[in-house]
């Protein structure tokens, strides 16, 4: 395996978060940029300054449209840090050209536009990822581990962050045509996959929003809570997102034989150390563990290995994350749902 | 006010929760205890040894009946760690005995049956104060304080406990005749006075128990979450309250401006330091508050100077504690409508 050549990401747009994926894939022994796609908003010439003011290889080449990066041989993989109206367009364009997927969340505007990326991904046999960070923090299979054994009854999980006037004014992810998920499918997501997360990836039975959310005059989303309930386990959780509170990053899940809390779960305060803190029969026990990378780097990694099995001994694609994505888009859009339906709850059977 | 002698306090039966608070007004400089009273569960000789192993002064008096405590001159204040099912009388014979009071939480079986206690207390013009002692934690006006001006958005907090099988069966909080409110009357008061703590004392306008409450054969809430709705301020708190769940004891307020957690907000784990968090701006701020003196004791020193304003100075007695305990006792009554109702939402106003 470490005979293999690294995967050969492509990059679509020059966006802030390439910056940081830019990084995080330059710190992957097993992955390596190979090009990168400008948008009507930027030239060819900015695009080359963006690639060496990142450290992008002297040799990335530097398409002038996402159509000629997806027609590039020397790409195995792209990265999507495109809007989520977009997403649907371009995922699927890139399944077809056998294009490996590392796309950002929310991966869609909802289940049925995602169904197609799965569907694409699935007669193409490439490999799909959502860039959720922290689900590749080392941090988080620790906690997991702790969870599994603790018989979780509840879990409270909340990312919220005081966005200012031109974010909330400005940002794609408060525009109907661009993110028209708002902080649902912005920092709901990660609520969302926590709450997934601390009950073994099953779905729940129905989703109830809360009273109070909060939209702007497009109808999106700025803040909201919800309930989550699995019914016949006795199992809720709810879950609080918004862009007008304070950061907050946190995950409590309260079993039978002890409570996980995590309170900088969705970016940890330090690059090189995470915490969390468990508690058992009335012991209280802090846990921190060692990250020699950044989770965007573990992300590009954990990838980048899963796209390796695929390109160099005919693996099948792994449908987890595809299955992962697909479940946390379906709460989004129920959460939604219950919000432009008078707070109904919504279940979930058959969904 | 130094020159004033302490204040003597009767204790109404021999539980071991009397122990702990015999212990604070020993520590409690301007309190004593002055009289014990029996129940018919324990003997005159069961008394006195229990007194003596708990250091209560040598000239303790012992009363076989709870009337015979109320008559006594020398008890200017009583305690009463008696069931709820009993609160209403004997709190009323007291406060018409013109004894001051401490009584345990909750603080009736329901609203209506605290409104005579209400009464009584106005009319004779005695103290009132619930047993709730982290209110009486230094570390809680410090982290109200912080709460203040952080335009507070949406609170959670949970307290529950794993109760043994022998609880389960046995205990009074878990018996329809005595403790009628199970988790909800116990746990649960402490989880909704936080949410009031963290909403400057406004009672919500709506109550909503959350799905999956966990009843006995009895109809005793054994576990239970519930949502408060502050409506046009867009506020909302959810509470989780639970005998079936790991100890855990969690507040996280966050606000537009900041976030506070607190992880141990019952009873800190530590007895001489209780620490808080708080983010700004990204920032994260440990605070330690430093206790010379338990919580309980604190609360006895409290409860004994108001009520040595009213004795010893003529002063009116302070109401802020009947006027919270009510608000305690109908977000309790109005989350079990709810559970009751079919997890219909509960409108306060008026009540």
């Amino acid at each position: 395996m470490s005979g293999d050549n690294p995967i050969r990401i492509g990059l679509l747009s020059c966006t802030n978060i390439v910056r940081k994926l830019s990084r995080a894939i330059n710190l992957s022994p097993n992955a390596t940029i190979s090009a990168l796609a400008t948008t009507t908003t930027s030239s060819i010439e900015e695009a080359k300054s963006f690639a060496e003011s990142n450290n992008f290889p002297p040799n990335t080449k530097i398409h002038s449209s996402y159509e000629s990066l997806l027609e590039d041989p020397d790409v195995d993989a792209v990265y999507l840090p495109i809007p989520a109206s977009l997403h649907v367009e371009w995922a699927v364009r890139a399944a077809w050209q056998g294009k490996h997927i590392l796309l950002d969340k929310p991966v869609a505007l909802n289940v049925s536009e995602f169904d197609q990326i799965v569907e694409a991904c699935e007669v193409n046999g490439v490999q799909f990822m959502d860039g959720t960070q922290w689900m590749h923090n080392p941090r988080t299979a620790k906690f997991m581990d702790f969870i599994k054994d603790f018989e979780i009854k509840t879990v409270h999980s909340c990312f919220s962050f005081a966005a200012n006037e031109n974010f909330l004014k400005h940002d794609i992810r408060v525009k109907a045509g661009l993110d028209g998920l708002g902080a649902l499918g912005d920092t709901g997501w990660y609520t969302i996959q926590a709450a997934l997360v601390a009950n073994n990836f099953e779905l729940p039975k129905t989703v109830t929003a809360l009273p109070g959310p909060v939209l702007n005059d497009a109808g999106i989303v700025l803040s909201c809570g919800a309930l989550f309930d699995w019914e016949e386990d006795g199992i809720t959780a709810t879950i609080y997102c918004s862009f007008l509170a304070n950061l907050t990053m946190e995950i409590t899940a309260i079993g039978a034989k002890g409570t996980v809390s995590v309170h900088d779960f969705v970016i940890p305060y330090r690059e090189t150390e995470a915490a969390f803190t468990t508690s058992t029969r009335g012991c209280l026990s802090e846990h921190k563990v060692m990250t020699e990378l950044p989770q965007e780097a573990c992300m590009v990694i954990e990838f980048a290995r899963l796209v390796g099995e695929v390109k160099n001994r005919g693996a099948k694609p792994d449908g987890f994350w595809l299955s992962f994505s697909r479940k946390t888009q379906l709460l989004v859009d129920a959460v939604k749902e219950s919000i432009d339906n008078n707070l109904e709850p919504v279940i979930l059977s058959g969904r």
